[in-house]
């Protein structure tokens, strides 16, 4: 059994940009050595979210869509107070998760064909962010 | 340490069917023969989510309710233009994730006395679901 | 790789009370003395969550607020007819989800600056929650 853990980090625009992790995360599986055993992915921060879904045009669309359902831009929140402007990326961030776990076997993360491992980042401006994937197995 | 990965199928109606995995997985746990570490359930594939919640027929009718209004079918989903009709489904698999992990001991899940493991399966058509469940420890 | 498991008491409100369990988390890594692995933070119960926010008050707010939206109490829930009153507390936890994974490196999981680990209980009246937090790794 052993661990190795990498970092990487994606530029994105914020407002519910939806960035695909999953080539970088397979690449960390197969540089990892590991050929059966758990890949975790996540995201060090309060504003954005970790989540798989097929990645796809329509969808990306969709889901910026139904981000506003769940927490809405119109919404008055509390968060405001101190003087940050992005209470709904952070609201939607502990909606959605920080992290997700995949099964690894023959070096390769189990997920299903249309199934991407996606950052959705909710902030209100561009950023940069780290993102940690784990491989721990044998 | 060591690593026991077993799947198993389960056959739905989809519509937001929801399936008691809890025994398969104990069972599956059980035959790890790992005393002590991390169960983790993941479902490889995007119109369906893996949850905990109590597996009782006025919950099943609730949450049912509850994804009508996270992501309502009378939404026009931009995904339909690739020829698909499960916009819904993919939006609220990414909602609910693909998986949970639930620490191990004394060779059991360690799941509240009222919570269960389950599919949900949003997609629009019956499927056969392959289910992954991943017992690491010692 | 070891494997250290341990768990704790947290006494709630209910009605979406948000407890921080960063402190307790960050003790327990490093009790374990392991400096590299995998932090899983897993409630076993049906009526609360485990997720990560910014743990401020304005959010704390926010987060209520939207819970509401996400399922209301003024729904009527079939759960009720089995003579509870929280079925609202069943479906959001079962949207929330009960468990974080937690990279760990230098003894320490490796949360963002803002980012906390959070006991969201939905039920209806206060309670004992009991928190697992498991530490795997070397």
């Amino acid at each position: 059994m052993s661990i190795h853990q990498e970092a990487f980090s994606v530029s994105t625009q914020g407002n519910t940009e939806v960035v695909d992790l999953t080539g970088r995360v397979g690449e960390i599986v197969r540089r990892s050595g590991i050929l059966k055993g758990l890949a975790t992915v996540f995201m060090p921060g309060s504003t954005a979210g970790i989540t798989t879904i097929e990645f796809e045009p329509g969808l990306i669309q969709d889901i910026k869509k139904a981000a506003e359902k769940w927490a809405s831009k119109k919404t008055k929140y509390k968060h405001h107070l101190t003087g940050d402007d992005n209470g709904r990326a952070h609201v939607l961030s502990a909606l959605i998760g920080a992290s997700v776990s995949i099964p690894v076997e023959d070096r390769r993360p189990q997920l299903g064909t249309w199934q991407q491992v996606v950052l959705l980042d909710f902030d209100t401006r561009p950023r940069d962010r780290r993102v940690i994937v784990q491989v721990m197995g044998e």
